[in-house]
């Protein structure tokens, strides 16, 4: 490979192509963790470490991270980091952490899917998750995870399709809250929703349709499951069928004039957990 | 220009190079609009069409639009188009259109930054309106105006080194938004405030910090103006300290634990402006 002089650096090729990226990642098992505060975020969640490439100012900052490692800690200039990724990598710092085997939905909604370090959320089973359905932009999957944590929702559960949330760029717009959220990847799309509904979960299907029940009036219940569409279509018609409610963010009336006719889904996700904080809050 | 055969294509050349492009946008006073849809926003806003650069199957759906511009129209292959913007053109039809001077903060507050086809917000005096602090990311800037045109925000100010929402990256995260709210640009960063308040506004200005008034508990009055900062340092220490009030938005107790002490920024905004609505809702 031209741009990987040293067989230790095939980890870190050609990061901006996706498509490869994916399919070396997942023969691998390895995701790519960039900067030091999300590497400190991925070994302190407990992930191995396969090998750090990095430039030489970051070299004492990372020095206990990269204690051990030996000779798969790459220093190298920044000119042939860049080589090596296929774009100009700011954060001077990239490592390779390997993935490990996810829990089931079933292991996720019984509260099984804590981290070791977990702290509060250790071990009790959700109250609030997120659904997300077939969503293709890594960085929205980051920022809602990101949102999740800040807003206190306690797990996620991704459809088969929905795009991987240990990709860099997730990762990088999580800020690493992809390692502090347990989540979970269905094996079922079509009965996907029966599982939450069998462990007590209301599901509430978050459409842009304005004739639906504004999420603030919905009844949410000791459980409730949010469930997000992908950004171009929104929800499926089997899961919105599945549901048991579908729920609106009230838009102003004046939006559709400015040919607003929907929320992106970071920002509907950002108004939804704020909404289900505020609503278990008042139930409290 | 190796990549740009033909003079007339000048206007699209590299447009991922964000530095060429912000000097060669000011410099002849254009912006990029991309896709059938936000091209057809921003001529229904009134912009003028300096030339359009278009794959063969757009040229019937994108006809009216194309009608009168002669040899401005520019047909070409795929393979030309992705080598003139640099980019795999996705949406396949790229306009250079012509920028107008914006409407000062003083007209802006007044309501006179209103469109020509502005339909019900023309004319009024905004009563709710987001002022962006050196927010630097273009897609981030796009998706508030976004959030904005939802969610019942009349106009946005911008501080004098806020990022362009009419760079190509804006415009398309926006969805043609920015066509959509009236906006202006402060001159003076210093006493950018003053005029806020001076126009009856009362300035909340948003933090993470938990220790200041949950949004939802804020007073609003007839004319609420919110404050959001840039993406890494949130707002200047001197507009939190001009502002008449520092918001937050809770985050859930556990957030700390997991190593999230923020929201991103266009989460934060959406939340934000959901809650501008709400409270303007229960005070009507």
């Amino acid at each position: 490979m031209s741009n990987a002089p040293h067989p230790g650096l095939a980890d870190y090729a050609n990061l901006r192509d996706v498509e490869l990226r994916k399919s070396l990642e997942a023969e691998h098992g390895l995701f790519i963790a960039e900067g030091e505060k999300v590497i400190r975020r991925a070994v302190a969640a407990g992930y191995p470490v396969r090998s750090v490439l990095l430039t030489r100012r970051w070299v004492t900052s990372l020095a206990d991270v990269l204690d051990g490692l030996g000779d798969r800690v790459h220093v190298v200039d920044d000119e042939v980091m860049d080589a090596v990724a296929g774009f100009p990598v700011h954060r001077g710092a990239l490592a390779s952490m390997e993935r490990r085997a996810l829990p089931s939905v079933t292991e996720i909604l019984r509260g099984a899917g804590a981290l070791p370090e977990g702290g509060e959320a250790g071990g009790a089973a959700p109250r609030r998750v997120l659904v997300l359905e077939d969503l293709v932009d890594h960085g929205n999957v980051g920022a809602i995870f990101r949102c999740a944590a800040a807003l206190g929702v306690e797990a996620v559960i991704l459809s088969p399709r929905c795009a991987d949330p240990l990709y860099r760029r997730a990762v990088k717009v999580s800020m690493g809250a992809v390692f502090a959220i347990p989540y979970a990847r269905m094996t079922n799309w079509y009965d996907g929703l029966a599982e939450l509904r069998a462990a007590g979960f209301r599901t509430l299907a978050l459409t842009p349709d304005q004739s639906s029940v504004p999420l603030d009036e919905a009844v949410m219940g000791e459980r409730v499951a949010l469930l997000l569409g992908s950004e171009g279509d929104g929800l499926s018609s089997r899961w919105l069928h599945e549901a048991d409610e579908s729920v609106c963010i009230p838009m102003s009336p004046a939006a559709m004039g400015l040919g607003v006719d929907s929320l992106n889904v970071v920002a509907a996700a950002a108004i939804a957990c704020h909404g289900l904080m505020r609503g278990a809050k008042e139930r409290a």
